[in-house]
């Protein structure tokens, strides 16, 4: 079957994600789409920049209506940002009967309905996953995941830069304008940072979010916005001593008030108990909140911005397109995520083969020399210690637990060096051994 | 467009809420899907009990082979459970030509490879979200959201009873037996919870998610499996000393071991950081960590269990098929979740009506009676307070702040009271107000 043929509008940070994505990992999309996808087209303001990135490998023009007019390109990627230009884009791509993948949240809070319905009437997909939250499949999940459920309310962290501000601020105890200066030297805020950190950005999200959870058309102008530059360090501290955390939420609840039912939507600084795990979301990550009848609170946790995971979204809609767009029931999505004929006999690891941290407690006899034995067959093994751990004997005790956390270490490895450790006549019993795992 | 036509296989607790979700939410399930889903038969082995629960909606049988036989019936739930008969019905209803929704891990665990291929060969949809991690949607998130990525591990915590035994082990300091028994009376561990303790429910869930995580075969019998159940209170204890929590853990990862690609699989205690969002996932509920190469780590948190959080999963299966086994673009996915003839006009409230509770800051001269002004003046309003924190003023110092919670209130309430607490002589400047919620 031919490549789905792809046409880049914008190769700033995200555009050019995609397109090193997509190149990285082809061989695996391939296998789970059902067929190639190749960007074939680029349009950018700077063409011989693009030209650089892309390599040769595509046609790079500066007319951004050459790659949405071409007959040649199934998918358009709409990177370019702002109001008027992409909506004209978009709307000329649907026209000519062209998918479109967008990551331009302002254009669909804005926009949303007028683009949705000429999608609608033409048979063609508008995917925009990576419009919300990054990489985090929040899109998908509200809209598929939880078609079973009459959604409550959402609530997000939905914006990486506030939230780096705001962790920053309550960490280091700094005031909201250091904070800020600190975010822009990282590159987590833009020279204008004003539509982060006034909420307009989690407020386009919010609003498409709203619309998917409840079924309502997507209407910006309602949502009230209320960000974080006012937002003072004392009360950060004071919060925290209540046992609360500042995060910039944004709510969308279904609300019913002396009998009429009515949708809250709303992004603005909010208390929120330390003890849930969305207060503990810190620096530049997201996380999306959903209550729902049926299924209760689920939650999203993931990068909601950079290259990379901001491709990863607009790649998954790629896929989606491909998949769903190709009506035959072996195109549609595969039970085990790649094409049937496309699975691979990689081997099942043995145990002994794992690499992996430790927990050890060693029971012992209270005497002379017992750590040097044990850190010499560790050392002799060649597994190096993270931490130890002994706890005082009581009074008189003869016996005691040495605790250790050891670094990575072969699983053949430290089973080897625990038989050792249990032939000394100075321990007692089995050694208790436990897998580590960071998660980093 | 006539309903579409759904034959149930068991009516437990699974299949019970599976049927009064469906049955509650049919309008917004319906207003999703783009037609109706309706159950139309149960087989039960207590028809009696079965057909008192349908309320004489749908037609009872005692053999569930006439529901996979029946000519009308358009996808069928299996909620038997166990291998040899649901794996035989299954294989039926394929052969048949029917949809199959599952959430039977143990049969896709041990049989999916030849279940698939059949499902694969008929051109039928074989959907299994519920199997995994009940309603969270990670199934769809690695098949569907993350199809831009290599993904390198998966790591879960993917046994609600496990996860409660140890969460209250590591609180309460008890020990293994007397947490089960605990677990058992709260009906959060069944009376042989073999199955559940020694890992292998998780390990049937893992080998589901490995196989979709690399494009592998389903392969139980090569997972290592570890339970619980020798895990004692002691190390549980030291872990916390060092900063960590032991959780059973199902990991999979695909390591390269002297040049060789090869897959981990495995299911056992595992110590992770105390400061990762995945430990701090206490009582019965599921988490999955995945990384992979271009989102980076995303997470995935909800219930892992229970009638309306599986059913929650059930639905959007049939929900799924229902979109996507119509290949008309109109019954694809709706951009907006909803079909674009079925989005409702909900007014969004003006924040003034909005009810929530509020962190309110005033700064005060220091005394007597200013305390005695703001509580007098909040009661007036009918706003009740949580909690108060005066800061004592440094010596001498004659201004300082008083920091109050409020229960919920209505906006324009805590808006004229706050007017009114300005206006006080003794109050300096501005109150400082931001929203809480609770998000419980």
């Amino acid at each position: 079957m031919k490549p789905i043929k792809v046409g880049l509008l914008g190769i700033g940070t995200v555009g050019e994600g995609t397109f090193n994505v997509l190149k990285r990992n082809q061989e695996e999309i391939r296998r789970r789409a059902g067929r190639g996808i190749e960007i074939t087209m680029v349009a950018a303001r700077n063409t011989e920049r693009a030209a650089r990135l892309v390599g040769g490998e595509c046609e790079v023009v500066s007319d951004p209506f050459a790659v949405v007019d071409h007959p040649d390109i199934d998918i358009v990627i709409e990177l370019i940002g702002g109001y008027e230009l992409p909506r004209e884009l978009v709307m000329r791509a649907i026209a000519n009967g062209k998918h479109v993948v967008t990551a331009n949240k302002a254009l669909l809070a804005l926009h949303g309905n007028e683009i949705f319905a000429a999608a609608q009437e033409k048979g063609v997909m508008v995917a925009f996953e990576a419009a919300v939250a990054g990489g985090i499949p929040i899109i998908k999940a509200l809209r598929e995941g939880l078609t079973a459920n009459r959604i409550e309310s959402v609530a997000g962290i939905i914006n990486g830069t506030t939230n780096f501000i705001l962790s920053e601020m309550r960490d280091k105890g700094l005031d909201f304008s250091t904070a800020l200066a600190q975010a822009q030297g990282l590159g987590y805020a833009e020279a204008d940072p004003t539509f982060d950190i006034e909420g307009v950005d989690a407020a386009h999200k919010l609003t498409i979010m709203s619309a998917i959870a409840f079924g309502i058309p997507v209407q910006f102008d309602k949502a009230h916005i209320e960000g974080i530059s006012k937002l003072e360090a004392v009360d950060i501290r004071y919060a925290e001593q209540l046992g609360y955390r500042i995060k910039l939420l944004g709510i969308t609840r279904r609300t019913v008030i002396d009998g009429v039912e009515g949708i809250e939507l709303r992004v603005h600084p909010t208390l929120i108990p330390t003890k849930r795990l969305i207060a503990n979301v810190e620096g530049a990550m997201n996380a999306v909140l959903v209550q729902a009848d049926a299924v209760g609170a689920t939650l999203y946790y993931g990068k909601g911005a950079g290259a990379e995971p901001t491709a990863s979204s607009v790649i998954a809609d790629l896929v989606d397109i491909t998949r769903l767009a190709t009506a035959d029931p072996e195109y549609r999505v595969p039970h085990l995520a790649f094409q049937p004929n496309q699975m691979t006999d990689v081997a099942i690891w043995p145990m002994s083969e794992i690499n992996t941290s430790y927990y050890l407690r060693v029971y012992v006899k209270n005497r002379l020399g017992v750590m040097a034995d044990l850190t010499r067959i560790l050392a002799d093994a060649r597994i190096s210690i993270d931490a130890v751990l002994q706890k005082e004997p009581a009074e008189g005790a003869t016996r005691l637990d040495i605790i250790m956390l050891t670094h990575q270490t072969r699983e053949k490895n430290i089973d080897a060096a625990i038989a050792k450790i249990e032939a000394l006549d100075t321990v007692v019993g089995n050694v208790t051994r436990i897998r580590l795992e960071s998660l980093s």
